[in-house]
């Protein structure tokens, strides 16, 4: 895979002088260009110690303008980090639409380095190259443009600029016993270099050699490739706008898989029975046991840093903010915090959507509820269409990456859909006309969103077959009774917690819902 | 002074209730009008330990909605927050416009703590606080609603409270030994408290002093001060709305201090020596000198964690993009970042002025170059009228409460005035219109701003008069001449980090500018 990179390609000086010029020229005109497209570009370096690529990047920040290019190298985690999931910290410093993010020493680091070192094995070598690659699809699908450059040097050439580098008085610093380490190790980098190149180089994400041996030649070489690239996109993105009439879907609100043509559709939520409900004296002493023991069981998360994301969907007026109420008023105001999802502010509306979503995770040991959630892309903005259909449809996949990721973080998630009947939602929404501080609540919106139930339905019974996983199942809660909802979800709350801390089963059964 | 607060204050069960039913209607209204308001609430909470600090706070939680309130209790740092000023924990946690901030254990907690313990004498914990009055001066001018409560207990009270938390099986976890340590200190924290709460009440940021005996007492008086208070704001922001017009002063740009009337004006840019000049052979030799001292001197300052902030303001057009290039050249781009200042996002937009500053402050270590700044508030804001007279008027002192906290931190700060006459703008305006790549940094608005030079230059004396500190000097630099200019630059920088960083005094001399 590496041969073609180990011919000593090189630059003259004045082949490089005259292409440099113009190349410059060529990048800041592209930059220009860039700050109003509607994409933002991320560039990999990987490859061998040695063969340049920190003096690329800082190459290209001589070419390019430095107040449009963000440049990140990922060390040590911080402890903020490592309260997170792994890619929190990636994700945190993706550029927005519009500017050029440099990554050095990023996702691609670790899993090398884990698996040349013996940490890990080669399924889950291959694991964390899955990960990448979901990671790099779904910034690619959304209209990223990643470019990936593995820097190359033959193990003799790699040997010969270490030695350099040792005699230079003013760079011996930066060779240190470790480089020679991995110098030793040099034949088993080259076997995960080529197994991380096979597996990641997608057709939205493709690797490009470079060889390191010459500076002007690398350089020159990954600024073309650059420059060529982002032209190309943005030739592209001009050539899409003409003929974006026709791509804007009118099926954006079609149904992704429930609905088989000719055949009867039954959903999940059709099949619940509405007639549940909890008298209250028997919520009454259900609640008290729930709360008290759901404070106990986040006292000691807390302790164990342990933390929980409760997501909480539902039609209008289904009372999930109540239900909300009923978990916070049990809990410490210091440990949680509720987010409502609104319109995304100008930041987060330039970034990929699932962003602002990993940027108010939880450090360890927090409760964050979610009224409203990254559903609302296969809800709202699928039926509304403010998503189109290729959008909503790859969003399964994202969201299930997503959450994924949250739970091998050891985050106990938990996913309520509050579903009511659209007569009891009727009767709800003609009480609130009539209580002057509720009556904010009911918009006109609302009563949009209830002339196209069907549709919403239909959404729903995807959005379960589609993300109801092992690690991350939907609970369905019968809500025309708010008793009963609340203590149903209170009751899998502290189910799933008590599981998650290894604390006993609960044996609580005094208040069983009854029909 | 807390004698008022030692009578037991309670408030029996159905006159709570009673009450109670009317405050959570009261609040919900109030929030939903708050949240369209332009000012944030920020809630301060200090006090005696087991004085319902942390229960009063769930209260608050339990009657607003916990959607547009947002509570922050500060413990350890993280390590993030250790590469930092001791400030940029609480500007990174500020509510934006509209929203409720509830603080635990906030910016007083350290300096009452260290003072009480011994770690600092009266002297510097008369400093803290001086600070602290700073930073709610800043806060309160911008329009936030500070309101901070003081929940006290007496001695024999406090005894008595902790007794029986650690007798309640449920909440016996909550008492550490450290709560008796600190009962054993109670008249020492006292009188911390009473020195706090006389040097910090400030007419904008005044402090309550709540009994904490009695929980529904407590929480009710906290309660219905806050709610007094927001609505008080609220309605004031409505009556100044119909006499804004007169608010919006016609004198915006007059100078704030240099003119006085009938004596000639001299500004500081007026004496400088615009004629300097270096040759291109000099310059040559003089970057090759300062580019290499400058890129060992960052590897030292990144090995022991020091930062740099640099501030580049100046004319259009005078240089600052070619000067920071000139400094990025001799780093390495791991190390550095170019932050270019523009409008602010609609987050940024939501905050004082200076959050957006705060937000952005490097971890330790680091290069930060402001190609312009937060000095856009007392130049561009103050002559176009963005700012109210009264806004630019005391941002210089904020600004250098600002600066004095980077500084303080170990940050080398440097700030630079870019000076260039009339004439030479002129020409290098016209020399942009006729490069393609050149032209797109000419805009309409640039022309503008030449028209305005007058006023520029008055506001340009004032900063240099107000912000130039022995800690955060000014260095104006004539860059006519722009060889002389960056060599100016490079050298002012390399001198400030060598004292910094305790290396020897730069002996290099071959390239002394010329006139």
């Amino acid at each position: 895979m590496f041969r073609t990179a180990e011919l000593q390609h090189k630059l003259p000086k004045d082949e490089y002088h005259q292409q440099v010029s113009q190349l410059r020229e060529d990048l800041q005109m592209m930059q220009m260009e860039l700050r109003n497209a509607d994409f933002p570009v991320i560039v990999v370096f990987a490859g061998v110690d040695g063969a340049g690529k920190g003096e690329t990047v800082n190459k290209l920040h001589e070419w390019l303008d430095s107040r449009w290019l963000v440049t990140r190298a990922f060390g040590e985690l911080s402890d903020e980090e490592r309260d997170r999931p792994e890619y929190w910290r990636f994700w945190r410093d993706l550029p927005p639409r519009g500017r050029i993010g440099l990554f050095l020493s990023s996702w691609y680091s670790m899993p090398i380095l884990d698996h040349v070192y013996g940490h890990i094995d080669l399924a889950e070598f291959d694991e964390r190259l899955e990960r990448i690659k979901t990671f790099e699809q779904t910034l690619a699908d959304d209209g990223a443009l990643i470019l990936k450059f593995w820097m190359h040097l033959s193990k003799d050439a790699q040997k010969e600029r270490l030695r350099k580098l040792e005699k230079n008085p003013l760079l011996h610093w930066r060779i240190s016993k470790r480089d020679w380490q991995h110098w030793e190790l040099y034949e088993s980098f080259i076997a995960a270099a080529e197994r991380t190149i096979m597996k990641t180089s997608t057709g939205l994400a493709q690797w490009k050699i470079i060889e390191g041996y010459d500076a002007r030649y690398r350089s020159a070489a990954v600024a073309t490739v650059m420059r060529d690239a982002i032209h190309f996109r943005l030739d592209e993105a001009k050539t899409s706008l003409a003929s974006s009439n026709e791509d804007t879907d009118a099926h954006a609100s079609k149904p992704a898989s429930t609905a088989i043509d000719g055949l009867p559709i039954i959903t999940v939520l059709s099949r619940l029975d509405m007639s549940k409900t909890l008298s209250k004296a028997d919520y009454d002493v259900a609640l008290k046991h729930y709360q008290g023991k759901l404070n106990q069981l986040q006292r000691i998360a807390r302790e164990r840093t342990i933390s929980t994301i409760l997501v909480f969907e539902g039609w209008d007026a289904a009372g999930k903010g109540g239900s909300i109420r009923r978990i916070t008023a049990a809990l410490d105001a210091r440990d949680y915090q509720v987010i409502q999802i609104a319109a995304p502010t100008d930041e987060e509306a330039a970034h990929n959507y699932l962003w602002r979503f990993w940027r108010h995770l939880p450090r360890a040991g927090r409760v964050t509820i979610y009224d409203r959630s990254w559903y609302g892309r296969v809800l709202v903005e699928r039926i509304e269409g403010f998503a189109r259909t290729r959008e909503w449809q790859r969003a399964y996949a994202e969201i299930n990456d997503f959450e994924a990721q949250l739970v091998e973080r050891g985050i106990v998630l938990l996913k309520f859909w509050l579903h009511i009947t659209p007569d009891e939602q009727l009767r709800r929404f003609k009480e609130r006309e009539q209580i002057a501080y509720k009556a904010w609540k009911l918009t006109d919106e609302d009563w949009r969103n209830r002339d196209r139930w069907a549709d919403y339905e239909l959404a729903v019974n995807d959005l379960v077959e589609r993300t109801s996983t092992r690690q991350a199942p939907w609970t369905l809660v019968e809500a025309n009774d708010k008793r009963h909802a609340r203590i149903e979800i209170l009751r899998a709350l502290c189910e799933r917690l008590g599981v998650a801390l290894g604390q006993p089963e609960d044996k609580f059964t005094a208040a069983k819902s009854k029909k």
